[in-house]
């Protein structure tokens, strides 16, 4: 069998996003053990690192070892018992699957469904959890990666303790692309995944606990259906002082997270956060520019996930295969019943610059002056160009 | 923050092993899409060296984005079901654990104990599923990474038939290192993990299903209380015509795991397994000539995970804290009731070679010498060194 080289690739699809090459040489750094006192000081860096980025003095603040959706499960998995109500927002793939995993622990999912590309209001959630008290938790998706709906977060906080429910927040599309802020929101629970936002590749889920989650989970009546993502028996290994083995840490991912992090903590966050605003405004001034207009309503858009409607006279998975093809660009197409309806652009963490939005738009016109549905070559660029250059 | 530069480690404990260079670059090649085609081409490359290597022609033949804990629990998540007994041999920290791993999915374990070190007898076996029928699976332990103990598989496998039960392997330790006959053996299900015998850094779980093991998955009654480590939602993705998103693979990971699993394929499985049976036998030689003699009976002692006793004389800890700070040497000490009284030697992969062997040898020797419990300086390297000219 011959040796691999990938195809060069421009990744602006919902993720991986591209990922840095301090990222990439970290990943080739020699390993040490998961036990080695030089390995975990490395996890004290990675930690006081992710409070940074999830805004939060959370002692309880990792990596997991496993992609995203292992966040997601030990979120749920670790706070929701048999026969626990739980109140889930549903608008997409993640809140759908957010539901599924509830009730695979037992749980009863209150899904409350909004038409995809919308997010869920604050009064729908009080008027629920009035109804339907008690409830153990709510869950909603920060940034919905299949529709690109930006749900707001700040006053379901208070509104979860009125309630004494806890908060968890899917924050998968959104860590380190645009502010999420756990103590000052009141989230209870968040989580995230590396290959988004943070621009490290696949493979880990930071995640935190308030101490309010803590002490839910320490007083559990039936012990977690996962051992592997028991969060009671992780956080030994993730405490400073004790450092006791629970399962090996895949090494090297940690050691491209901590660079992944040291870059984001060297740009600052609110200049990260300007950054993926001012290219999302220029890339939707574009796409808009060749009739192609977003999912979500305005103010509801994330700047991380461009979710746009792609009309019917658009081949759209021939266009999703020629920029793969002939240009080496990545863009996703829509998932379940937006399958074939929409195109979803990342532009998170390396993604997200000036040069990708330009050269993404010009691929994009090409394929559509060939196929005859751009008619003003230069339109889109134009209009992105006008962005840049300082307009609105 | 600094950049990481980690120190110059010789990881010889219980894992990692040491990671060949071609596979740290293989981890810093550029990311390309979790369905991009270039990267489902490689899926399938994985996929047929794995098969190679677990011997096996199991069409679902994968690697599971975890570590080889994630392994663990995907192979009893999926298998077992509220209420079914499952024999379980313990005799370790992991027999242990799969135990828990059991109880956890709500099915009865029903634990099979011997002393540690030793293995479970086939008889011992045979006894519990003609008392306890009927039996849903027999989960065994090939290389108990605690104890050093070589549980022969070889005739459970037509057993657990006999009595309508699926064989289930923990092959963590073992994969790459010594015979694992999955079809031959009739083993239904068995998982490793990639930081043992591999040489590949640790995150991901290799894993093969046999028909039989499909087919009780595909009758469930209840869903998998995973959904992350769901094998029949996971199939889908892993089958070539399908490939359906499920979650993100861990890009990266999965680039090293193919280059570490062609370094095998170019070494040949019968003269890696004799390199690992050779470099054992002369580290154990050596190590005897210091009274150092390995826990498990003869016959029973793996040549990947070589354990030790430690007579009370020799400060065990102060001795591995010298070997990992004066010699940057990393090997393990006792877990659990073994603790302070083994040490835990890997011989795995990329670890396993003489210079490794003699190394270590001599440190251990360097630091005996200066705490006085060693009397005739070169002793265990003349022992080693008399098998490498042939001697038995």
């Amino acid at each position: 069998m011959e040796p691999f080289f990938p195809p060069r690739r421009l990744l602006l699809g919902p993720g991986p996003s591209m990922v840095h090459r301090r990222v990439l040489h970290a990943l080739a750094t020699p390993l040490v053990g998961h036990l080695d006192p030089a390995f975990l000081g490395l996890m004290t860096d990675v930690q006081a690192l992710l409070r940074l980025i999830f805004s939060t003095s959370n002692h309880m603040t990792i990596a997991l070892s496993g992609t995203g959706s292992a966040g997601m499960e030990a979120a749920v998995v670790n706070i929701v018992e048999p026969g626990d109500a739980v109140v889930v927002g549903v608008n997409g793939v993640f809140g759908t699957r957010l539901a599924t995993v509830v009730e695979r622990c037992g749980g009863k999912a209150i899904r409350l469904e909004v038409p995809w590309g919308q997010v869920i209001e604050p009064e729908m959630i009080a008027t629920t959890l009035q109804r339907s008290s008690p409830v153990k938790a709510v869950v909603l998706v920060h940034a919905e990666t299949s529709t690109g709906a930006w749900q707001p977060l700040k006053p379901i906080g208070a509104l979860c303790r009125q309630y004494n429910a806890l908060l968890i927040v899917d924050a998968v599309t959104s860590l380190g692309g645009i502010p999420v802020e756990v103590d000052q929101w009141g989230i209870d629970v968040c989580y995230s995944a590396t290959q988004k936002c943070l621009s490290c590749p696949p493979g880990l889920a930071p995640l935190t606990l308030s101490e309010r989650a803590r002490a839910v989970i320490k007083h559990r009546r039936v012990p977690c259906h996962s051992w592997y993502l028991d969060l009671s028996l992780i956080a030994d290994y993730w405490t400073e002082h004790n450092r006791a083995y629970h399962h090996t840490a895949p090494i090297s991912m940690v050691y491209a997270l901590r660079e992944a992090l040291r870059l984001i903590e060297e740009e600052g966050l609110p200049a990260r956060f300007a950054r993926h605003q001012l290219n999302s405004r220029a890339l939707l001034a574009g796409l808009m520019a060749l009739d192609l207009d977003p999912l979500p309503p305005p103010n509801q858009r994330l700047p991380t996930l461009i979710c746009v409607t792609v009309p019917a006279h658009i081949e759209e998975a021939s266009v999703r295969s020629q920029l793969l093809e002939r240009f080496g660009i990545e863009i996703g197409g829509g998932l379940g019943p937006l399958k074939g309806k929409v195109w979803r652009i990342g532009l998170m963490g390396e993604s997200s610059t000036e040069a990708n939005v330009l050269t993404l738009l010009n691929a994009i016109e090409e394929i559509g002056i060939r196929s005859g549905w751009v008619s003003t070559p230069g339109a889109a660029l134009q209009a992105a160009a006008h962005i840049y250059s300082g307009g609105r």
